[in-house]
């Protein structure tokens, strides 16, 4: 029997995401679009490749008080506007929220699915993590449960594709004729995504050492770049520990057994390697003369970064396999 | 039970993306990866995003004669390359050449698939249909058939991506800082695809005009341009006829009426449209007080355009589902 | 003795790339800058690679009636923001207008430089020509004064680059995330260049044609199209005539004697060679037994197409080189 | 009157781009070009933008003792084809070589030429620094000079565009379709410019403390990563010290004040803002509370990483202004 969801936000990238996603899941049926500008169009206005079913639906303007109907909710709103409709949601409807608004916030599940895959089946409110941390956090769990690196001295280099700002930018930063043949840092020393990544830290430090000192990640440094590319992050993080490539390499493929969206790999990861799926590839070089630790991973922003681990949480919380709807592999080149 | 396939030239980039549909699909498995300077490595060094049990595979040197246990093979090899050994592959296996080697010789069936479906599905050699026929095939069809422009008067102008070059290459003129940024055309008046399409045009015409003059497109222009993107392309055609854009429209809905890949719209159609799927979007805009019609088509060059449609053409001969591995949307953005 | 000159519009890309060539032309001398939403700004915030002297303007809020001390003005303001404006400045400052406004109207000399050099000289208002009629036209004037083509039969397939649609926009459509990989025609039958080379093919074939039917150009066709570049035209045109490619380039090379700017190929041109100049690239193929000539024309929409020409127009009127500040090669790769 | 200047690897992006310089120098007159696969062609088929006295130059073979009439000559050729040609280029012939052969040997004189304008004034024999080391020492040499960070623990995050492979190469990964929307680190902990680096990190704190402890660049840390663009490098360079933003700010506008190339801005830099241009783009964001320092730096790798520093040397060692030939504003967008 199919699975009623739900995408709010269906027009930007990461509803658009979600969307492409459930068309080929073998359970979830899309039965309710939402929006705000677009609502009244059809979603096949917006989405001229999408499946015939899914391109006849109508999109309504999203009341969060009328969707008694819908098993699961995936949500994609711009920060801020997420908390006080998703609050007003029947509370048997189970949301996987995209946005950033419920991430350490009111008591939601942080949907770190490769890592907590047990605390997410038990939820109903999940706080999708941010793209930026997705690519952050994935490399560095098995080192920091492992104790392989030093907690307190993590320098991330982020490098992200223009998706990552979202579709309702319109800036002309954005444009492809300034974005295009340029590459800069920003949001230097003050990323809103950084607190996010400190957090998780701490907490998957605090796992396996229970009373470990609170702000283990206060040494944290996380600046983010913007590449002339649609999707894709690569974060190059920077650690101290005396551990080798081996090392990591081995601990990252026990820490991830069984998990089918880590791939851990000797060759230096590229974001072509992971683009349109939920995928991640992780990497590490080390010089334990030196106690330095090079971890690297690949992702699509907008699959393990965004509407690939958004689907991969409901079907966690749903009891299905893993990998319902997100088994195609990556498109290359 | 499954249907046992195989690829020769699996590196390459017609090759990989019929890897990349072959893993989706419900009934195809793949058996066999043939390829030349890979040989001895595994399907996953190359495409370390494939599905397990398809990366473990190791590449063969290409030997015809070995393929007994073989149901279906997709061939993708350099001009020249295939007929000779091809024509030593069992006959009971069935073949699929995105190559162009066979096209309109040796008795090939001619796999436009979405025009000639019936005949496709009693074939056992299929001649796939090269990136730009696909693109420029596609819209004209229905107005051949219908008589709604003059056969003898066809421009295309025709843009691609990249990938369509292949992946052999290497030259610089290919390489990223040459192309980033530019755009020419190429091959003017001599295109080594002109006789594809003009073949296929006379056939269309005939089809329906049985008697009809041979060579009635000889008065065809095709200008092929190379565009600063890795996939999709675009051909804008213009033709004598007084056929009203509703009219075109509405004879290519009927022509394609059933047909699952082939969209027609009324807005200007984006080649993003159908990146990485197997669609053709077609449109038109006519100016009938002055005898002109323009005919749109956006395709994945590597979808409709090479991979897609021999897993279609695949399909049709094994009496599958016209689209199966097909269905997954297309990604955007 | 400086050359006093003042540009309106300076934050978008017209008026960014006349102050390139401004900065490093031998006479003119930057004195005034104009803006709205970056008045009080200095035009180092915007450009922060400008040189130092040009780097400390202020931008001011523009007043046409205050530029007593300006002798050239440069003008790249939004369709329709012009012709008001611009009726205010006092008569003794010449104006090239990058804008459209004033093409074929109000008496204003239509700015076609590399066609019409003697006109110039003497003018004080310059209508400086789109950046699509000046890739149509510079292929096309030699055959048309020669009468190498019919003028009622010309289809141009236009190509044009992102910045192409002005900084201003900041719709989502021109973003680089939805620019990138993606490809499409627009504005069919109805785009905004098709009177202004509608009318200088007219004036073109007139010009050797006393009594020539007006309306000589009622079948031009002309098809614009987004390519994934920031910069960059290309016109493939396609006429009807009986000359061969070496007549055609012959005939370019005779019309354009002496021109520094166009540049007659036998290669197929690039939109690259002319990238950041004012050059134009022209080539011609041709197959007379089919009564088929093919033109072509490369230049960089921001040069030849806009502020470049702009620069050359403004040297005539000045009566110094034609390639004052336009002497730079072009920048490759 | 003219000097007298070569270039030897006119056909590769390096020598291109010196050309480009050359062409527009008030003093440089280009009158030899070698090269080796294109020898026997002219200049102008190369590079149909050139200039058309440049154009016309035939390129020679590459015969170093042929060169007596040569006041300058630029040499950019593959890793290890420099060092013994250019051992037999005749004494009194300046050398500036863009390849990686003379950089810390032979006794050449390492072309850091906003650090060490004095020293270069006097050399023949110049090692042009590499792309990658220009971004990351112009950031570093005033906080090295100035004691404000240790050399000892420093991160180097490099992001460089694909032309600074080079043009030989031809290898599918620099191909178009691989490239574009894909991004990846390389050569980790081993790469072919760490040395440079870390030499001149040396010096530089050499330079200032007599007797300081060889190797004080031990701990250096480099990892390049390829971008989706065709020029620009982006440095991204942690360190450690207590310094505040404003004093870094403050030391490298102490630091090259007078110089004309180096920029500091409190604005992250792009690469964009150095498109064309010799220009370097320096910046600062530090946390002192957490020993922090993070310094940037935006270069055009062909610019300043290559060709504009060497006309930029060659300046210094013919007694001429530091930006003859450089002065053109960089492209943008």
């Amino acid at each position: 029997m199919s699975i009623r969801v739900g995408i709010v936000g269906i027009a930007g990238y990461g509803g658009g995401e979600a969307l492409r996603y459930i068309a080929q899941h073998p359970r979830f049926k899309l039965v309710y679009a939402g929006g705000e500008s677009t609502a009244g169009t059809r979603v096949g206005d917006r989405y001229p490749g999408a499946p015939g079913d899914i391109a006849s639906l109508v999109i309504d303007k999203f009341d969060p008080t009328s969707l008694n109907n819908i098993d699961v909710l995936f949500t994609s709103l711009p920060t801020g506007a997420s908390k006080e409709p998703l609050a007003e949601v029947p509370s048997h409807v189970k949301i996987v929220d995209i946005g950033g608004d419920h991430r350490y916030v009111d008591g939601w599940t942080y949907g770190l699915a490769d890592v907590w895959p047990e605390q997410i089946k038990g939820a109903t409110r999940i706080a999708n993590p941010g793209c930026y941390p997705a690519a952050t956090l994935t490399p560095l769990a098995p080192l920091l449960a492992g104790k392989l690196i030093e907690p307190s001295n993590i320098i991330v280099d982020a490098k992200s594709g223009v998706s990552g700002a979202g579709r309702g930018g319109g800036d002309s930063k954005f444009g492809y004729a300034e974005c295009n043949e340029d590459l800069a840092a920003y949001g230097l020393l003050k990323h809103t995504h950084m607190p996010e990544i400190a957090a998780t830290i701490d907490k998957l430090c605090g796992s396996s050492t229970p009373g470990a000192t609170p702000g283990a990640s206060s040494g944290l440094v996380f600046t983010p770049h913007l590449i002339p590319m649609t999707r894709g992050i690569l974060a190059t993080i920077y650690a101290r520990g005396s551990a080798s490539t081996q090392q990591c390499l081995d601990a990252a493929r026990v820490f991830y057994a069984g998990r089918k969206f880590v791939r851990v790999t000797e060759k230096s990861p590229h974001t072509k390697w992971a683009a349109g799926s939920n995928l991640a590839f992780v990497s590490y070089a080390c010089d334990p003369a030196r106690n330095l630790v090079i971890a690297l991973c690949a992702i699509d922003n907008l699959g393990k970064g965004a509407a690939g681990q958004a689907i991969q949480n409901a079907n966690l919380m749903c009891g299905l396999d893993e990998d319902a709807g997100l088994a195609a592999a990556p498109m290359w080149p």
